[in-house]
C-alpha cells in the first residue's frame, strides 16, 4: 500500500523495472490546463538513462504515451493516466539476485515484508519508479507556472556536492538558470565544481565504484500561506517527499543543521517592510516559518548515498542465510545524482501545487 | 486542516497555547490494551513546563484527562480523548504580540494565511500542541513495547548536540538506558557533554539569548519488514514527522550527509548470518533499507534551530507593514531540546505502531 | 478507527453513552467564521432527549463547550474541539447488558469484534455519539447559509413517515419552513398525519414498544457542479453519510425505488432554460446528475427501522451463548425520528461543504 | 479527484469511453497470491457488451492486460495495473452531443463542475468506467473465497425486479448458485420471472426505450466483527459502493424502507445458541448490527433508474442554454441491469476486503 501521493493533486505510481511498464495516474488535476505528451517527455529525458557518459548504459527512450484525462489538448479533471513501456528489460541478466541478496538495497526487506519479491533489477524498489512521479511532476510544475502569470513559480534543484567534492561556500547566491545546470552532465551550475565532480563519477566508475552527495533545491514564486499546521508544514512535506527518495538519506530547510550552531539572536530573520510588502532581511527559515510559506526562498538539501550497486565483489548471504559472494556485473550508474535533479524537482512541484490546493480550499473558498 | 498523522493508529491534536484546553484524539487503538492516565501522565511530565531550571518556567501541572475509549482500565478500541486543560495562561502578557509579528515565529504567516491569528502565545503554532502527541505517543509506545513481549521495541531519544557542544564521536556506542538520559536536566547521556550544556544553556538564558542542537534518536526491537515502498517508506514518515515538529530544520537517519562522503564500497552493508537471522555487519543504512525496517537498531538525527524567541529588543514590522521593534519580555525557553526528547519519542512511536498495523494488514493476515 | 467523516472539513467524534462527556473536533474549519456557543447549541437542543413526551425522558442538557478554534467570536481556521459533559449517566441501570446481548443492538457484534465492550447504554454504539455530528453539523450549515449570500444553502429535514402512517402523496410541495417542522413534537410539518404519528408512538410506549419511519431531506440553494466522479458521487456520499447514522436501513434518492418502474422516456429530466440558466422540467433525477449537483433541489429518504431497545421481555442468549431472557426496562425512545431529524441535516451538511470545498480546490483555484 | 476506492485495498480507476484505454491500479493487495489475466477476464466477460442480445451491441474484447503487480504467477505486494483498450470506440457517432446535453445524463453537470468536458460517449461518466471496478472486484473476490478456506466468502448478486416486473416474494430464499444466476441473459435466478423480464427489456429496445429495475445482492460466509463504528460502518460503506454506480438511485439493506412499517417487537431479532456459535433467529438486520457483521447472511437491494439514453426525440437545450431537440441514435442498452450484476458484486467483494484488513489490523495485530 502507500504507492501514492498528494491529498488533492494526488499521484499513483506502479510498475517494476523489469516489467512490461511504468505508469501513473494523476487524480485532482484541474481542468482546462493545454497539456501535451511533448512537456512531460522534456522532463523525462532529464531523468532517461542514457542520456550522458556519466549515467547508466540502459537504453530507454522512455516514451510517454497519455491514456486518459486529456480531450483536445486540454486536461478535463479526470485522471491523468501515463504510460512508459520497458523496452531494454534484460529479465536474464539478474539471475544471480534471485539467489542473493544484493547489500544495502532493498532485496532482504522486500523478501521480509512481502514473502517474495521480483529480484530483476530490483524490481518495484528500483528507481525506475521515478518514472510516474516525474511526468506527475511535469504537470505540477507547469500549473505552477502559470497559476500567477506576474510571478510564476520557478523550482531548480542541482547538485552542490558529489562525494568530498562541493561548490565553495557563497558561489551559488544567484538563483541558477535552467540552462546552467544543464549546461554540464553533472547538472552543477558551478562550472569548475562540475568539471571536478564528472571527473570524479568517472574515476569511480572505472574502478567499479560509485559516489554519492547532495542536490540542492530552490524555489521562488511561492506566495506567504503555502502549508498546514501542524502535522503537514510545508517542510514536513517536502522532508517527506524527499526521503521517499531512493538513496537519500538526509534533509535539511534553510539554515538546517549548520544553523544548530547559532544563537537565536543571530539566527532569527528580522521583518521588514520591502517592495510594498512583509520580508524578512535574511533568510535562515528557507522560505517557511511555523510551517507555512512566508514569501521568501524556499531552498533544502537532499543527502543521497552512493549508489549501492557497485561492480565489485562483495560478501552477503543467499535466500537461505547462508554466506555467498555477490559477483555484481551488468550495468550500473556510478553516481544517481545528476539523473535524480528532475525528480527532486517533481517531489517538490507536487508538494507545493498539493498545498496551494488545500489552502485554497479551506482559506479561499467562503469570504465572511 | 491536517490536524492528524497516521493511517491507522491515527492521532487529532486540538488547542491553542491560551485557550481553554488542548488535547487529542487517538483513532484505530488496538482494544484490550491495559491503560492508566497515570501512564500518559509520566510521559507528559517530562514535557512539562518547569520541571528544571533550565527551562521555561510557566507554571502548568498538564494533568491529563481521560475522556472516552477505556473502560474498566482496558482501551475498547474506540476512540481515546484525552484532555489536558492551560492553568497558567496569561492572555495579558501578549498584547504587545497582538500588533508586532515576531521574528522566525509563526505570527506573520498564520496571519497571511488565515487572515486572523490567536497571537497568545503563538496560539496553536506553540508547542503546547505538542501535549496531544506526547499523550497519544504514549500510548503506542506501551503497545510497541508489549506487541512482542520476548523482543520489546524501545525508542531511546537524547541531546547529543547543543550549540557547538557536541557529544564526542564514538562516545556513545551503547544503546542509553532512560536513566542515563534522565540523569541530567538536559537529557544527554554522556555525563562531562551533558554539564557543559547545561552551563551554556544558563549562560544563553542570561543574556536572554537562546540556543539549538541535534536530538539523536535510536530504535531498537523493530522486527523486519515496516515501511511502505514506496511514498511511505519508514524514514518518509520519520522525517515527515520530525519536521512537522516545531523549531526543527534538519533530519538523517544512518549515515546521512557525513555518508555523502563515502564511495558505494565503503558505505554498503554487507550481509551475514549471525544469532540464526540475517544481519548487516555494519549499519550505515540506518536500520532502513528501500524504506523498509531491516532489523538493525533504527537511528537519526534531527536538528533544532535556537528558540525564536529571546529577550532581547528585535526589529520587525507591526501587522500594517511599518518598520517597529519588539522588545520581547516574559517567559522564555532558552533551549528546547530537554523538552523536545519526549516529543521525538512519541512521534518516532506513532509513525512505527503505524506502519506495524500497515504491515499486518497487509501481509499479514492471509496465507495463501 | 474510522471515527472520522469528511475529507477536507473533517469530523472527528469520540464518546461513550456513559463516559465522562462527548464531542468532536472539527478540522478545516474556514477562519474568520463568527462562531458562539449558542448557535451550536440551538441544534444540539433540537437533538436533545428529555424535549418532548414522545421521547426518551434521559435527562441531559448538553450544554457544549467550545475548547479551541474560536478566538474573539470568530473561527481561526484550527481545529474546533467541542465537548458536551454527560449528566445523567446511570452506569448501574446497565448491570443486565453486561451479561446479554440486547437484540438487534450493537452488543454482540462490538464483543465480537473488539474483544470487549463498554455495556452502558451501548458505549460507543449509543446515538448519543450524534452530539458531535450535530455540533460539527451546525458550523457548516451556517457557512452554507453564508458562502452566496443570494442564495443561502437550506437544508430541511423533515418526518413523512411513523411506522405506517405516511403523509399523504403530494401533500409537501413546497418547501417546509423550519416553523413548519417544529410546530410539532414529531416533526413532521403536515399537521393532519403529524397528530396521528404522535398518537402512535404513544401508543407503542406504553405497550413497551417502538416504532420506525422514513425521514425527508430537502436541500435547495446548492450550486451546479458539487459531487466528485467517480466514487464521491454527491449521492454516493450522502448515502453512507445516511446509513452510517444509528438505526437506518435505507436511502433513496430522487425517484429512488419507485423510480424503477417507470420507462426511460418518463423518467429523463427533459432540460429547458429558465430564468436564465439551464434547469431540469421535471426532477426525477433528485438533484444530482452522474453524481454531481445539476443545481436542482436536492431531496431524498432515509428508512429508520423501529428502536431494538424496547420494554418488553425478549429471547436471548448471554455472553457465554446460553439461551436466557432479556427483561429490558429503563429509559427508551419508542421513536427515534423526531430527534434524528436535526441529526439528518447535520450529516448532509457535512457531505455538501466538503463538496464544495473539493470543488473549489480543484476547479476554482486555477485559470488557464 | 476521488477516483479512489478503499483505504487499505484501495483501486483508482482512469480512462474515458472513447478515449485509448480504461484501467485501474489496486494498491494494498496481500502478496503470494495466485493470480492470472484469464482470472479477471472471466468477470469481465460477465461485463461485456454485446454478450448477449439485450445489452448494448457495442463490440468490445475488453481484453485485460496486467502491468505489474504480478511476478511468476504470483500477486508481490505492490500495486496491480490493469488495462483494457478500447476498440469500438466511434467518436464521430457523438457528434451532436458536443453541442446538446442530454437529458438525465451528466453532460450538463461535468460541464458546469469542469467548465469543459469529453462528450464522446459520456467520457468519464461512462459505465465503461465500471471495467477498471471489475478487474479489481475480480482480486477481491479470490482473496475472500481464499481467505477463510473452510467457509469461503460468496458473493451473489442477481436480478429481482425489471421495470414492473418482479420475482414472487419468497420465491428466493434459497442462495442462488452461480449457474442459476448465468442461465438466462436478464441474470434473475428465477426462470419464469427471467423470461417475463427478458421480453419486457425487448420491447422496450422495440420502441427505443429503456426500464430500471432492482439488484439484489447476498453474501454468505463473512465473519463476524467487519464493520467500523461509527461512520464506516459496513453498510455505509456499501450504500457508498452502490450509489457510486451509474444509474443507482437506491439502497436498502435487511427489512429496509419495508422494516419501518414494522414495530420493534416484531423486527428485532432474537440471539440464540446455534451450531455453537451465536447466532439470529431472524436476519431483518441484514448481517448487520451496529454497523458491524454478526456472521449471518448480508443482503441488500440495489435500485437502477431506466437507462438514461433512449432512441426517441428529447427536448433538451445546447450548450449556449438555447432550446433544442435531441435525436437520439446509435447504439444503446435498453436495460443496465445485466451487465451491472457483476459490478455489484465487484463493489461488494471491494468493500468487505477493505474492512477485512481494516479489522486484522486494528483487532488481530496485537494480543495483550
Amino acid at each position: 500500500m502507500s504507492n501514492r501521493f498528494g491529498t488533492l493533486f494526488s499521484v499513483t505510481t506502479w510498475g517494476e523495472s523489469h516489467g512490461p511498464a511504468v505508469g501513473v495516474v494523476v487524480d485532482g488535476c484541474p481542468p482546462l490546463l493545454p497539456l501535451a505528451a511533448g512537456e512531460i517527455q522534456a522532463d523525462l529525458d532529464r531523468r532517461r538513462p542514457g542520456q550522458s557518459d556519466i549515467v547508466t548504459p540502459r537504453k530507454e527512450e522512455d516514451r510517454v504515451e497519455i491514456l486518459s484525462g486529456v480531450f483536445e489538448g486540454r486536461t478535463t479533471g479526470t485522471p491523468i493516466s501515463m504510460l512508459v513501456r520497458n523496452a531494454d528489460a534484460r529479465p536474464g541478466a539478474y539471475d544471480e539476485m534471485r539467489e542473493k541478496f544484493r547489500p544495502s538495497h532493498a532485496d532482504y526487506t522486500y523478501q521480509a515484508k512481502f514473502g517474495l519479491r521480483d529480484h530483476q533489477g530490483g524490481g518495484r524498489s528500483s528507481a525506475r519508479e521515478t518514472v510516474g512521479r516525474v511526468a506527475a511532476g511535469a504537470i505540477a510544475r507547469k500549473i505552477l507556472a502559470l497559476a500567477v502569470p506576474a510571478q510564476p513559480v520557478e523550482i531548480r534543484a542541482f547538485v552542490t556536492q558529489v562525494h568530498d567534492l562541493a561548490v565553495p561556500a557563497g558561489a551559488l547566491e544567484k538563483f541558477p538558470t535552467l540552462a546552467e545546470v544543464e549546461a554540464t552532465a553533472v547538472r552543477c551550475p558551478h562550472p569548475a565544481t562540475a568539471a571536478a565532480m564528472i571527473e570524479r563519477i568517472k574515476q569511480a566508475r572505472s574502478t567499479g565504484d560509485s559516489v554519492g552527495g547532495v542536490i540542492q533545491c530552490r524555489v521562488r514564486g511561492v506566495p506567504p500561506g503555502l502549508g498546514e499546521p501542524v502535522f503537514d508544514r510545508l517542510e514536513a512535506d517536502l522532508a517527506k517527499a524527499m526521503l521517499s527518495l531512493p538513496a537519500t538519506k538526509g534533509f535539511e530547510i534553510g539554515s538546517g543543521f549548520a544553523g544548530t550552531r547559532l544563537k537565536g539572536s543571530e539566527h532569527n530573520d528580522a521583518f521588514e517592510s520591502r517592495g510594498g510588502r512583509v520580508r524578512t532581511a535574511t533568510n535562515r527559515s528557507g522560505g517557511v516559518q511555523g510551517g507555512i510559506s512566508n514569501g521568501e526562498e524556499i531552498y533544502f538539501n537532499v543527502a543521497f548515498k552512493p549508489t549501492a550497486t557497485i561492480l565489485q565483489p562483495q560478501r552477503t548471504v543467499d535466500v537461505q542465510g547462508a554466506p555467498t559472494e555477490l559477483a555484481a556485473r551488468g550495468r550500473h550508474d556510478p553516481c544517481v545524482l545528476p539523473r535524480a535533479v528532475v525528480i527532486v524537482e517533481a517531489m517538490t512541484a507536487l508538494v507545493i501545487l498539493d498545498h496551494w490546493m488545500r489552502q485554497a480550499a479551506q482559506n479561499g473558498t467562503f469570504k465572511f
